[in-house]
Protein backbone atom coordinates (compact mmCIF):
# COMPACT_ATOMS: atom_id res chain seq x y z
CA UNK A 1 0.00 0.00 0.00
CA UNK A 2 1.17 3.62 -0.93
CA UNK A 3 1.38 6.01 2.05
CA UNK A 4 -1.37 7.52 0.58
CA UNK A 5 -3.65 4.66 0.56
CA UNK A 6 -2.72 4.17 4.54
CA UNK A 7 -3.85 8.11 4.99
CA UNK A 8 -7.16 7.28 3.51
CA UNK A 9 -7.47 4.06 5.62
CA UNK A 10 -6.49 6.17 8.59
CA UNK A 11 -8.53 8.83 8.50
CA UNK A 12 -11.67 6.52 7.43
CA UNK A 13 -11.28 4.64 10.80
CA UNK A 14 -10.83 8.10 12.33
CA UNK A 15 -13.88 9.62 10.73
CA UNK A 16 -15.86 6.35 10.73
CA UNK A 17 -15.59 6.58 14.55
CA UNK A 18 -13.40 3.21 14.84
CA UNK A 19 -10.95 5.44 16.26
CA UNK A 20 -12.47 8.11 18.44
CA UNK A 21 -10.86 11.51 19.66
CA UNK A 22 -8.51 10.22 22.11
CA UNK A 23 -7.83 6.92 20.94
CA UNK A 24 -4.14 5.44 21.17
CA UNK A 25 -3.56 3.89 17.46
CA UNK A 26 -1.47 0.80 16.56
CA UNK A 27 2.48 1.20 16.68
CA UNK A 28 4.25 1.78 13.34
CA UNK A 29 5.35 -1.57 13.40
CA UNK A 30 1.81 -2.97 13.95
CA UNK A 31 0.89 -0.89 11.00
CA UNK A 32 3.67 -2.02 8.48
CA UNK A 33 2.65 -5.30 9.57
CA UNK A 34 -1.29 -5.05 8.70
CA UNK A 35 -0.64 -2.85 5.75
CA UNK A 36 2.46 -4.91 4.35
CA UNK A 37 3.97 -1.68 4.42
CA UNK A 38 7.62 -0.23 4.70
CA UNK A 39 7.92 1.34 7.72
CA UNK A 40 8.97 4.31 5.45
CA UNK A 41 5.79 4.49 4.17
CA UNK A 42 3.51 4.21 7.41
CA UNK A 43 6.13 7.21 8.71
CA UNK A 44 5.25 8.95 6.06
CA UNK A 45 1.16 8.57 6.19
CA UNK A 46 1.59 9.15 10.31
CA UNK A 47 3.89 11.85 9.93
CA UNK A 48 1.59 14.05 7.52
CA UNK A 49 -1.32 13.10 9.75
CA UNK A 50 0.36 14.36 12.57
CA UNK A 51 1.05 17.78 10.40
CA UNK A 52 -2.18 18.14 9.71
CA UNK A 53 -3.49 17.82 13.03
CA UNK A 54 -5.11 15.07 12.90
CA UNK A 55 -3.01 12.94 14.79
CA UNK A 56 -0.84 13.38 18.53
CA UNK A 57 2.35 11.75 18.42
CA UNK A 58 4.61 11.53 21.32
CA UNK A 59 7.68 9.60 21.43
CA UNK A 60 6.95 7.48 24.68
CA UNK A 61 3.11 7.33 25.50
CA UNK A 62 2.11 6.58 21.25
CA UNK A 63 0.28 7.52 18.77
CA UNK A 64 -3.86 9.21 19.75
CA UNK A 65 -6.31 10.57 17.76
CA UNK A 66 -6.54 14.27 18.09
CA UNK A 67 -10.05 15.51 18.12
CA UNK A 68 -11.02 15.93 14.55
CA UNK A 69 -13.02 18.92 13.44
CA UNK A 70 -15.69 16.64 11.90
CA UNK A 71 -19.20 17.72 12.16
CA UNK A 72 -21.98 15.71 12.26
CA UNK A 73 -25.43 16.89 10.54
CA UNK A 74 -28.82 15.29 11.53
CA UNK A 75 -31.57 15.48 8.82
CA UNK A 76 -34.97 14.73 9.66
CA UNK A 77 -36.57 12.93 6.62
CA UNK A 78 -40.40 12.57 6.89
CA UNK A 79 -42.59 11.31 5.06
CA UNK A 80 -43.04 13.58 2.21
CA UNK A 81 -46.74 14.22 2.88
CA UNK A 82 -45.68 14.75 6.16
CA UNK A 83 -43.53 17.42 4.79
CA UNK A 84 -45.31 19.29 2.58
CA UNK A 85 -48.19 19.27 5.82
CA UNK A 86 -45.41 20.55 7.90
CA UNK A 87 -45.17 23.60 5.73
CA UNK A 88 -48.77 24.10 5.91
CA UNK A 89 -50.06 22.99 2.29
CA UNK A 90 -52.39 20.74 1.26
CA UNK A 91 -50.69 17.23 0.11
CA UNK A 92 -52.10 15.69 -3.19
CA UNK A 93 -50.40 12.19 -3.95
CA UNK A 94 -50.49 10.66 -7.55
CA UNK A 95 -49.55 7.34 -9.30
CA UNK A 96 -48.48 7.72 -12.68
CA UNK A 97 -47.14 4.74 -14.32
CA UNK A 98 -46.99 1.05 -12.21
CA UNK A 99 -45.51 -1.79 -13.88
CA UNK A 100 -44.33 -5.26 -12.92
CA UNK A 101 -40.84 -6.21 -14.92
CA UNK A 102 -37.61 -7.51 -14.80
CA UNK A 103 -34.89 -5.61 -13.38
CA UNK A 104 -32.88 -3.37 -15.62
CA UNK A 105 -29.02 -4.47 -15.31
CA UNK A 106 -27.94 -1.62 -13.53
CA UNK A 107 -30.85 -1.92 -10.58
CA UNK A 108 -29.69 -5.52 -10.25
CA UNK A 109 -26.02 -4.40 -9.60
CA UNK A 110 -27.38 -1.67 -7.52
CA UNK A 111 -29.83 -3.79 -5.02
CA UNK A 112 -27.60 -7.70 -5.76
CA UNK A 113 -30.41 -8.89 -7.49
CA UNK A 114 -29.59 -12.22 -9.66
CA UNK A 115 -30.62 -12.60 -13.11
CA UNK A 116 -34.61 -12.39 -14.19
CA UNK A 117 -35.19 -10.61 -10.70
CA UNK A 118 -38.97 -9.23 -10.90
CA UNK A 119 -39.56 -5.39 -9.32
CA UNK A 120 -42.38 -3.41 -9.00
CA UNK A 121 -41.53 -0.11 -11.15
CA UNK A 122 -43.54 3.04 -10.02
CA UNK A 123 -43.74 6.61 -10.78
CA UNK A 124 -45.68 8.93 -8.33
CA UNK A 125 -46.02 12.27 -8.39
CA UNK A 126 -46.51 14.33 -4.69
CA UNK A 127 -48.20 17.61 -4.99
CA UNK A 128 -47.99 21.31 -2.58
CA UNK A 129 -51.25 23.28 -2.83
CA UNK A 130 -51.30 21.49 -6.26
CA UNK A 131 -47.91 22.43 -7.53
CA UNK A 132 -45.61 19.57 -8.19
CA UNK A 133 -43.58 19.29 -5.08
CA UNK A 134 -41.09 15.87 -5.50
CA UNK A 135 -41.15 13.28 -8.58
CA UNK A 136 -40.34 9.76 -6.95
CA UNK A 137 -39.15 6.63 -9.63
CA UNK A 138 -39.19 3.62 -7.49
CA UNK A 139 -38.42 0.15 -7.57
CA UNK A 140 -39.22 -2.41 -5.12
CA UNK A 141 -38.13 -5.83 -5.15
CA UNK A 142 -40.63 -8.74 -5.50
CA UNK A 143 -38.02 -11.27 -4.15
CA UNK A 144 -38.45 -9.63 -0.85
CA UNK A 145 -41.72 -8.74 -0.97
CA UNK A 146 -44.03 -10.36 -2.86
CA UNK A 147 -46.93 -8.72 -1.33
CA UNK A 148 -46.06 -5.52 -3.73
CA UNK A 149 -47.52 -7.44 -6.57
CA UNK A 150 -51.13 -7.17 -5.00
CA UNK A 151 -50.54 -3.65 -4.20
CA UNK A 152 -51.70 -1.17 -6.73
CA UNK A 153 -50.50 2.29 -4.92
CA UNK A 154 -53.26 3.94 -6.61
CA UNK A 155 -54.52 5.73 -3.22
CA UNK A 156 -51.25 5.31 -0.55
CA UNK A 157 -47.89 5.73 -1.92
CA UNK A 158 -44.83 2.95 -1.74
CA UNK A 159 -43.75 4.95 0.94
CA UNK A 160 -46.37 5.02 3.06
CA UNK A 161 -46.82 1.50 2.33
CA UNK A 162 -43.70 0.61 2.96
CA UNK A 163 -42.84 1.95 6.07
CA UNK A 164 -46.05 -0.12 7.32
CA UNK A 165 -45.23 -3.74 5.83
CA UNK A 166 -41.67 -3.50 6.41
CA UNK A 167 -39.49 -3.09 10.01
CA UNK A 168 -36.76 -1.66 7.83
CA UNK A 169 -33.22 -2.30 9.07
CA UNK A 170 -30.38 -1.18 6.80
CA UNK A 171 -30.76 2.56 4.91
CA UNK A 172 -28.31 3.91 2.55
CA UNK A 173 -29.47 7.62 1.57
CA UNK A 174 -27.33 9.97 -1.29
CA UNK A 175 -28.13 13.62 -1.94
CA UNK A 176 -26.80 15.18 -5.21
CA UNK A 177 -28.00 17.34 -8.44
CA UNK A 178 -28.93 16.43 -11.07
CA UNK A 179 -30.14 18.19 -14.34
CA UNK A 180 -33.94 17.77 -15.20
CA UNK A 181 -34.54 15.57 -18.40
CA UNK A 182 -37.35 16.58 -20.28
CA UNK A 183 -39.33 14.11 -18.65
CA UNK A 184 -38.70 15.10 -15.11
CA UNK A 185 -39.27 18.58 -16.32
CA UNK A 186 -42.74 17.93 -17.89
CA UNK A 187 -43.87 16.43 -14.30
CA UNK A 188 -41.99 18.85 -12.22
CA UNK A 189 -43.52 21.69 -13.97
CA UNK A 190 -39.77 23.18 -14.95
CA UNK A 191 -37.43 24.01 -17.68
CA UNK A 192 -35.62 20.72 -18.64
CA UNK A 193 -31.81 21.00 -17.93
CA UNK A 194 -32.79 22.88 -14.59
CA UNK A 195 -30.40 21.72 -11.39
CA UNK A 196 -32.79 19.70 -9.75
CA UNK A 197 -31.99 18.45 -5.87
CA UNK A 198 -31.89 14.69 -5.59
CA UNK A 199 -32.48 12.03 -2.47
CA UNK A 200 -31.96 8.51 -3.10
CA UNK A 201 -32.66 5.49 -0.96
CA UNK A 202 -32.05 2.23 -0.68
CA UNK A 203 -33.58 -0.11 2.07
CA UNK A 204 -32.03 -3.69 2.51
CA UNK A 205 -34.15 -5.69 5.37
CA UNK A 206 -32.35 -8.59 6.81
CA UNK A 207 -29.78 -8.57 4.17
CA UNK A 208 -32.02 -8.68 1.49
CA UNK A 209 -32.96 -5.45 -0.89
CA UNK A 210 -36.23 -4.18 -0.92
CA UNK A 211 -36.57 -1.01 -2.13
CA UNK A 212 -34.63 1.71 -3.99
CA UNK A 213 -36.17 5.26 -4.89
CA UNK A 214 -35.24 8.23 -6.28
CA UNK A 215 -36.84 11.16 -5.52
CA UNK A 216 -36.08 14.94 -7.30
CA UNK A 217 -37.72 17.87 -5.57
CA UNK A 218 -39.12 21.24 -7.16
CA UNK A 219 -36.42 23.66 -8.38
CA UNK A 220 -35.25 25.67 -5.20
CA UNK A 221 -35.75 23.11 -2.65
CA UNK A 222 -33.34 23.06 0.31
CA UNK A 223 -33.04 20.95 2.89
CA UNK A 224 -32.10 22.17 5.93
CA UNK A 225 -31.40 21.51 9.57
CA UNK A 226 -29.19 22.96 12.48
CA UNK A 227 -27.52 21.51 14.99
CA UNK B 1 -55.98 30.18 12.66
CA UNK B 2 -57.61 27.79 9.81
CA UNK B 3 -57.59 23.92 10.44
CA UNK B 4 -54.50 23.52 8.10
CA UNK B 5 -52.20 25.70 10.03
CA UNK B 6 -53.26 23.67 12.83
CA UNK B 7 -52.36 20.49 11.32
CA UNK B 8 -48.98 21.86 10.36
CA UNK B 9 -48.62 23.36 13.69
CA UNK B 10 -49.37 20.33 15.67
CA UNK B 11 -46.92 18.15 12.89
CA UNK B 12 -44.08 20.32 13.53
CA UNK B 13 -44.29 20.46 17.43
CA UNK B 14 -44.12 16.06 16.90
CA UNK B 15 -41.66 16.18 13.79
CA UNK B 16 -39.17 18.46 16.08
CA UNK B 17 -39.99 16.41 18.64
CA UNK B 18 -41.66 18.11 21.04
CA UNK B 19 -44.18 15.98 21.25
CA UNK B 20 -42.46 12.77 21.03
CA UNK B 21 -44.49 9.46 20.08
CA UNK B 22 -46.64 8.47 23.01
CA UNK B 23 -46.83 11.86 24.44
CA UNK B 24 -50.38 12.95 25.22
CA UNK B 25 -51.55 16.02 23.36
CA UNK B 26 -53.31 18.61 24.96
CA UNK B 27 -57.42 18.61 24.73
CA UNK B 28 -59.46 19.85 21.80
CA UNK B 29 -60.88 22.54 24.66
CA UNK B 30 -56.86 23.81 25.55
CA UNK B 31 -56.00 23.57 21.68
CA UNK B 32 -58.85 26.18 20.73
CA UNK B 33 -57.74 28.08 23.43
CA UNK B 34 -54.20 27.87 22.56
CA UNK B 35 -54.93 28.28 19.14
CA UNK B 36 -57.71 31.21 19.28
CA UNK B 37 -59.84 28.89 17.03
CA UNK B 38 -63.24 27.15 17.00
CA UNK B 39 -63.79 23.64 18.32
CA UNK B 40 -64.97 22.45 14.87
CA UNK B 41 -61.79 23.81 13.65
CA UNK B 42 -59.36 21.70 15.95
CA UNK B 43 -61.45 18.61 15.42
CA UNK B 44 -61.13 18.44 11.89
CA UNK B 45 -57.13 19.31 11.95
CA UNK B 46 -57.08 16.21 14.65
CA UNK B 47 -59.49 14.15 12.94
CA UNK B 48 -57.29 14.54 9.69
CA UNK B 49 -53.87 13.88 11.57
CA UNK B 50 -55.75 10.29 13.20
CA UNK B 51 -56.93 9.11 9.55
CA UNK B 52 -53.35 10.03 8.15
CA UNK B 53 -51.89 7.48 11.02
CA UNK B 54 -50.29 10.30 12.92
CA UNK B 55 -52.61 10.44 15.78
CA UNK B 56 -53.96 8.07 18.26
CA UNK B 57 -57.82 9.68 19.34
CA UNK B 58 -59.30 7.42 22.41
CA UNK B 59 -62.38 8.46 23.61
CA UNK B 60 -61.55 7.82 27.24
CA UNK B 61 -57.30 8.43 27.60
CA UNK B 62 -57.03 11.41 25.15
CA UNK B 63 -54.97 11.77 22.05
CA UNK B 64 -51.56 10.76 21.56
CA UNK B 65 -48.69 10.89 19.01
CA UNK B 66 -48.66 7.17 17.48
CA UNK B 67 -45.21 6.27 16.46
CA UNK B 68 -44.50 8.57 13.63
CA UNK B 69 -42.21 6.87 10.62
CA UNK B 70 -39.54 9.71 10.63
CA UNK B 71 -36.22 9.13 9.88
CA UNK B 72 -33.44 10.32 11.08
CA UNK B 73 -30.43 10.81 8.74
CA UNK B 74 -26.82 11.44 9.94
CA UNK B 75 -24.09 12.73 7.88
CA UNK B 76 -20.83 13.33 8.66
CA UNK B 77 -19.22 16.65 7.35
CA UNK B 78 -15.44 16.48 7.77
CA UNK B 79 -13.16 19.24 6.48
CA UNK B 80 -12.99 19.54 3.21
CA UNK B 81 -9.12 18.56 2.92
CA UNK B 82 -10.02 15.13 5.25
CA UNK B 83 -12.79 14.53 2.87
CA UNK B 84 -10.29 14.38 0.01
CA UNK B 85 -7.46 12.43 1.96
CA UNK B 86 -10.51 10.21 3.09
CA UNK B 87 -10.94 9.26 -0.72
CA UNK B 88 -7.28 8.17 -1.52
CA UNK B 89 -6.49 11.78 -3.46
CA UNK B 90 -3.80 14.24 -2.45
CA UNK B 91 -5.47 18.07 -1.64
CA UNK B 92 -4.40 21.33 -2.62
CA UNK B 93 -5.99 24.23 -1.62
CA UNK B 94 -6.02 27.81 -3.07
CA UNK B 95 -6.57 31.50 -2.69
CA UNK B 96 -9.08 32.82 -5.23
CA UNK B 97 -10.02 36.04 -3.97
CA UNK B 98 -9.96 38.10 -0.32
CA UNK B 99 -11.12 41.55 0.52
CA UNK B 100 -12.43 43.25 3.20
CA UNK B 101 -15.76 45.07 2.32
CA UNK B 102 -18.82 46.42 3.55
CA UNK B 103 -21.67 43.97 3.77
CA UNK B 104 -23.74 43.22 0.93
CA UNK B 105 -27.48 43.84 1.74
CA UNK B 106 -28.42 40.01 0.98
CA UNK B 107 -25.76 38.97 3.81
CA UNK B 108 -26.64 41.78 6.15
CA UNK B 109 -30.48 39.91 6.22
CA UNK B 110 -29.31 36.66 6.33
CA UNK B 111 -26.61 37.25 9.21
CA UNK B 112 -28.36 39.84 11.19
CA UNK B 113 -25.64 42.51 10.35
CA UNK B 114 -26.12 46.62 10.79
CA UNK B 115 -25.56 48.92 8.12
CA UNK B 116 -22.06 49.45 7.20
CA UNK B 117 -20.93 46.25 8.81
CA UNK B 118 -17.48 44.95 6.97
CA UNK B 119 -16.66 41.64 6.53
CA UNK B 120 -13.60 39.60 4.86
CA UNK B 121 -14.92 38.01 1.69
CA UNK B 122 -12.76 34.35 0.64
CA UNK B 123 -13.09 32.88 -2.47
CA UNK B 124 -11.18 29.17 -2.21
CA UNK B 125 -10.46 26.42 -4.64
CA UNK B 126 -10.10 22.71 -3.26
CA UNK B 127 -8.65 20.23 -5.85
CA UNK B 128 -8.31 15.99 -5.23
CA UNK B 129 -5.44 14.69 -7.36
CA UNK B 130 -5.10 18.57 -9.30
CA UNK B 131 -8.95 18.30 -10.41
CA UNK B 132 -11.46 21.02 -9.26
CA UNK B 133 -13.45 19.51 -6.32
CA UNK B 134 -15.01 22.60 -4.26
CA UNK B 135 -15.73 26.10 -4.48
CA UNK B 136 -16.07 28.13 -1.54
CA UNK B 137 -17.41 31.12 -1.26
CA UNK B 138 -17.59 32.91 2.07
CA UNK B 139 -17.87 35.58 4.51
CA UNK B 140 -16.72 36.54 7.60
CA UNK B 141 -18.23 38.73 10.35
CA UNK B 142 -15.52 41.41 11.08
CA UNK B 143 -17.44 42.45 14.22
CA UNK B 144 -17.51 39.23 15.46
CA UNK B 145 -14.24 38.21 14.69
CA UNK B 146 -11.91 41.11 13.98
CA UNK B 147 -8.71 38.92 14.06
CA UNK B 148 -9.93 37.60 10.67
CA UNK B 149 -8.69 41.08 8.96
CA UNK B 150 -5.26 40.09 9.90
CA UNK B 151 -5.62 36.38 8.53
CA UNK B 152 -4.07 36.04 4.48
CA UNK B 153 -5.56 32.97 4.49
CA UNK B 154 -2.61 31.90 2.07
CA UNK B 155 -1.61 28.80 3.25
CA UNK B 156 -4.80 27.24 5.11
CA UNK B 157 -8.23 28.17 3.93
CA UNK B 158 -10.72 29.53 6.17
CA UNK B 159 -12.95 26.42 7.32
CA UNK B 160 -9.80 24.91 9.01
CA UNK B 161 -8.51 28.04 10.41
CA UNK B 162 -12.21 28.74 11.76
CA UNK B 163 -12.41 25.72 13.29
CA UNK B 164 -9.16 26.55 15.29
CA UNK B 165 -10.27 30.02 16.16
CA UNK B 166 -14.17 29.27 17.10
CA UNK B 167 -15.83 26.93 19.05
CA UNK B 168 -19.02 27.65 17.23
CA UNK B 169 -22.17 26.98 18.68
CA UNK B 170 -24.50 27.58 16.40
CA UNK B 171 -25.21 25.78 13.02
CA UNK B 172 -27.69 26.15 10.13
CA UNK B 173 -27.17 23.53 7.10
CA UNK B 174 -28.92 23.81 3.83
CA UNK B 175 -28.31 21.39 0.89
CA UNK B 176 -29.70 21.92 -2.27
CA UNK B 177 -28.82 21.79 -5.84
CA UNK B 178 -28.00 25.02 -8.27
CA UNK B 179 -27.43 25.74 -11.96
CA UNK B 180 -23.26 26.35 -12.43
CA UNK B 181 -22.48 30.21 -13.36
CA UNK B 182 -20.14 30.85 -16.05
CA UNK B 183 -17.87 32.17 -13.37
CA UNK B 184 -18.77 28.65 -11.17
CA UNK B 185 -18.33 26.39 -14.52
CA UNK B 186 -14.81 28.55 -15.26
CA UNK B 187 -13.47 27.51 -11.48
CA UNK B 188 -14.90 24.17 -11.80
CA UNK B 189 -14.04 23.07 -14.85
CA UNK B 190 -17.46 22.62 -16.13
CA UNK B 191 -20.01 23.60 -18.24
CA UNK B 192 -22.08 26.82 -17.26
CA UNK B 193 -26.07 25.48 -16.32
CA UNK B 194 -24.66 21.91 -15.45
CA UNK B 195 -26.43 20.93 -11.55
CA UNK B 196 -24.26 21.11 -9.04
CA UNK B 197 -24.87 20.24 -5.46
CA UNK B 198 -24.28 23.07 -2.73
CA UNK B 199 -24.20 23.16 0.89
CA UNK B 200 -24.57 26.40 2.83
CA UNK B 201 -23.67 26.49 6.36
CA UNK B 202 -24.43 30.14 8.41
CA UNK B 203 -22.83 29.69 12.01
CA UNK B 204 -23.52 31.70 15.69
CA UNK B 205 -21.24 32.20 17.99
CA UNK B 206 -22.91 33.33 21.50
CA UNK B 207 -25.64 34.95 19.24
CA UNK B 208 -23.31 36.35 17.19
CA UNK B 209 -23.24 35.41 13.78
CA UNK B 210 -19.51 34.57 12.55
CA UNK B 211 -19.45 33.34 9.45
CA UNK B 212 -21.55 31.95 6.18
CA UNK B 213 -20.22 29.45 3.55
CA UNK B 214 -21.55 28.48 0.26
CA UNK B 215 -20.04 25.25 -1.48
CA UNK B 216 -20.38 24.32 -4.73
CA UNK B 217 -19.19 20.60 -5.31
CA UNK B 218 -17.98 19.43 -8.82
CA UNK B 219 -20.43 17.83 -10.86
CA UNK B 220 -21.44 14.06 -10.36
CA UNK B 221 -20.87 14.57 -6.04
CA UNK B 222 -22.76 12.49 -4.30
CA UNK B 223 -23.18 13.39 -0.49
CA UNK B 224 -23.49 9.66 1.10
CA UNK B 225 -25.11 8.10 4.79
CA UNK B 226 -26.11 5.00 5.82
CA UNK B 227 -28.28 3.96 9.04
Amino acid sequence: MSYRDIKADVLRRITSGQWPPGHLIPSELELCDEYGSARATVNRALRELADEGVLDRKRKSGTRVRAVPLRQARFDIPLTRLEVEGNGASYRYALVKRAVEPAPDWLRARMGLQAGAQVVQLTCMHFADGTPFQHEARWINLEALPQAREQRFEEVGPNEWLVETVPFSDVEIGFSAVSASKELAGFLGCQAGEALFQMERSTWFEGKAVTYVRMCFQPGYRMKTSY
